[in-house]
This record gives C-alpha cells, sequence and structure tokens, in this order.
C-alpha cells in the first residue's frame, strides 16, 4: 500500500489509448497521483529526461523512479499495489494475459492506424481485413464478461482503444467492424467496458475525442 | 521445482535467436526438456495447433499447455522454476529488465532485419545507423558484468542475438558495428554472454550458423 511519503506521477497526453491505460490501471488501484498533461511535439525536459530512449508519453514516475512503456508501467503497478490485482495469479493465466495484451499492440494497433490514418486505400483495406482477423480471435478467445474473468484484467485494460477508440473511428469513418452482428462477444465487452464504474469516470470526454479524431481524419483527406 | 510428472516440450529451429531465447533460459533453471525441431515453412499440425495466432516458433508446452512469444515465454519459465531467477526481484529492477528487453526487440531486431536481409542500400545504410544508436543505449545501460548484474538475466538472454548473431552477421557483410572501438562495454559483454557456460553449451555451432547467413546473404543479392 502507498505509504504517506510516496510521489506518483503520471505524464500524459489526454486522449492517448496508452496513457488511458496507465490512468485506469491507478484508479482500479485507488492509487492517489499527480497528472502531468505534455503537449504533442513539444515534450517538456522532465518527459525527455524520464524517457530519453523513446521520448514519448506515458511515463509514469514513482518517487523518482521514472518507467516507460504502458504494459511494462501496467505490470509495475501491480507489482506494487496489490490490490485488485490486474493480472492472474496462476503463471499459466498470467502467460495468456501477457501473450493477449501483446496481440493487441502487435496485430490491432497498426492495423487500426492503416484503417484510419493510411492516404492508401489498398492499404485502408488491408488493415481493415487485418483487424477483422485479429477481432475474430479475440471474439474466439473471450470466454467471461471480461478477459480478466468477471473483473477487467491486463487484457482489458490493455484493449482500451478496441473498447473506446474502436468506435469512435468507425463512426467517423463510416465502417461496420466492431458491431453486435460481426462480433456479438467482443462488442458486449466493448459496452461493458466503457460501463465499468471506473473505467467510465476515467475515460476522456467522447465527444472531444470524435470531434478530434474528426478533425484529424479530415485534415488527412484534404492534404491529399 | 519439476515434478516426476512434468512434461515440458520445445518446438523449435536451430539457429533462430527467438528459440535459443527460450533454450537458454531452461538450461539456466537446469529444466529438461524435449526439443521438438521444426521445418520453416513446413510446420507442424502440433505446430500450428499450438500456436494459431502467430504460427512460429519457439512454443513452449508445459503438462499440454502452450505458451508462444518467447518474452513471454521467458516470464513464465522465471515464475514455475524458480531456481536461478532471470528477472530481478525487485519490482523496479523488474520494469527496468522488461523495458531493455522490449526496446532490444522493439529497435534493434527490425533495424538488424534491414541490414542484413534489405536490398535497398538507403535503407542498409538506415538500419545500421538505428543500430548503432540502440547500441549507444544499450553500452551506456551497462553497468555490471551482465545487464542482469554479475549474472546472466532477462536482457542478457533476450540480447542474444546482438551478443552472438551481430557478430556472425558484420562478418559476412564486413560491417564494422559492434567493435571494441565502438562500444567497449558491450563488446565485452557479448564476449562474457558467449562464454557463459551454460551460454555456450547451449548455442549453436557458429561456423554452421555462419555458412548459413553467408548463403542467404548471396543468394539474396544473386536474384537482386
Amino acid at each position: 500500500m502507498a505509504s504517506n511519503q510516496e510521489e506518483v506521477k503520471l505524464f500524459g497526453i489526454v486522449g492517448s489509448p496508452f496513457v488511458t491505460r496507465v490512468d485506469i490501471a491507478l484508479n482500479l488501484k485507488g492509487v492517489q497521483y499527480k497528472y502531468e498533461e505534455e503537449k504533442l511535439g513539444e515534450f517538456s525536459d522532465a518527459l525527455i529526461k524520464y524517457n530519453p530512449v523513446y521520448k514519448k508519453v506515458p511515463v509514469l514516475v514513482h518517487n523518482d523512479k521514472p518507467i516507460s512503456e504502458s504494459l511494462v508501467i501496467l505490470e509495475y503497478i501491480d507489482e506494487i499495489w496489490k490490490q485488485n490485482p490486474i493480472l492472474p495469479s496462476d503463471p499459466y493465466k498470467r502467460a495468456l494475459a501477457r501473450f493477449w495484451s501483446k496481440f493487441i499492440d502487435d496485430k490491432c494497433l497498426n492495423a487500426a492506424r492503416k484503417v484510419a490514418f493510411s492516404l492508401d486505400e489498398k492499404e485502408r483495406e488491408e488493415g481493415f481485413k487485418e483487424l477483422e482477423v485479429a477481432f475474430q480471435f479475440l471474439e474466439d478467445e473471450l470466454k467471461d464478461k471480461f478477459f480478466g474473468g468477471e473483473d477487467i484484467g491486463l487484457v482489458d485494460i490493455t484493449g482500451v482503444f478496441i473498447a473506446f477508440w474502436v468506435p469512435i473511428m468507425q463512426e467517423v469513418i463510416g465502417l461496420k467492424l466492431l458491431t453486435i452482428e460481426k462480433f456479438p462477444k467482443l462488442y458486449k465487452w466493448s459496452q461493458d467496458f466503457n460501463n465499468h464504474q471506473i473505467v467510465k469516470e476515467t475515460l476522456p470526454n467522447r465527444e472531444t475525442q470524435l470531434a478530434y479524431f474528426k478533425a484529424r481524419y479530415e485534415s488527412l483527406f484534404a492534404s491529399k
């Protein structure tokens, strides 16, 4: 448990799915932390000092010790604050949780980037197909209410961009991807996840994110 | 500790740095395992069944439960067999070990692939520069004999392709990259790592790897 002397800071950018992962984990654990908002392209000296390798958010600073990379941060949080575990205790289930979190980063994020931000029509279609394949794997993997069982865990938190940002993306672009018809279990999961009390209180404002994504998407094609 | 009923199988391909990571970890722990050699492009039905997502090696099967992705496997091995720990016990040091292992996968592997296998001269140069930057980070990070301290740990094992395969690559291509002049600490580390008793007994035959890499490199340019 956190002691009184403890200082926890999170360097982030509102609207970053990677930062939101860390926000959710800290809030699930009930950890008090100071949030430091960074600006894309104008990172503070502190951020660069704390993450000289990648120079990006999120960075968690716990008692002056910086940690980067969202999945690494999530494991650290789970090791330091034991309440409301994010990872299962069974080693095999832990391995599976790590595997599927990595899968989301490896297979879903790049594909979604192609769909959302590529100017090449063929590449966009390719990304869409990759996402369909990836979502089918996740659909098949989902056995309970959440990937973590009855409570949200590492895979759910990692998947926040699927639950929250993919629906925004498909609304702006006009895609049918994460729908109740195509992926009934994953769709229901996304609803349950977004409506989870802690998650709901942590997610950025949907309207703002929608407006941001719409503006970014339109400017992409305006500059084509 | 392993019980008598325990069955540990590793599906691999000799000469894969990813498989070699798992071999080293199992040998460090003194775990007896059955090695199943796969063929590139002709994976067995068992391999496809065990790793339907990526269809690649390594796959560790422990009492019929399959685990894929080398870094996920290494963490699993460390959780199941406690002797000769691969990860530090301190959470912050664990986070750093995870960070640098991920760094090797993210920043060194793709760059090395460009250097070794790209037909585009510019891309090869770009990969070379990326590797120099990455190696400088590792050089600065190396404080002790090994990344793990006096004993080898997660980052060392993940880095086997730097210690063992990069020197082979630079010999074949005629590069000066991991040299005593450029990266004295990292160079010494690579020697110490390759000469570590368990590692030395685990690494594939250097001459065979050299011949294989040479043939592959030459055929790449023959087909240009």
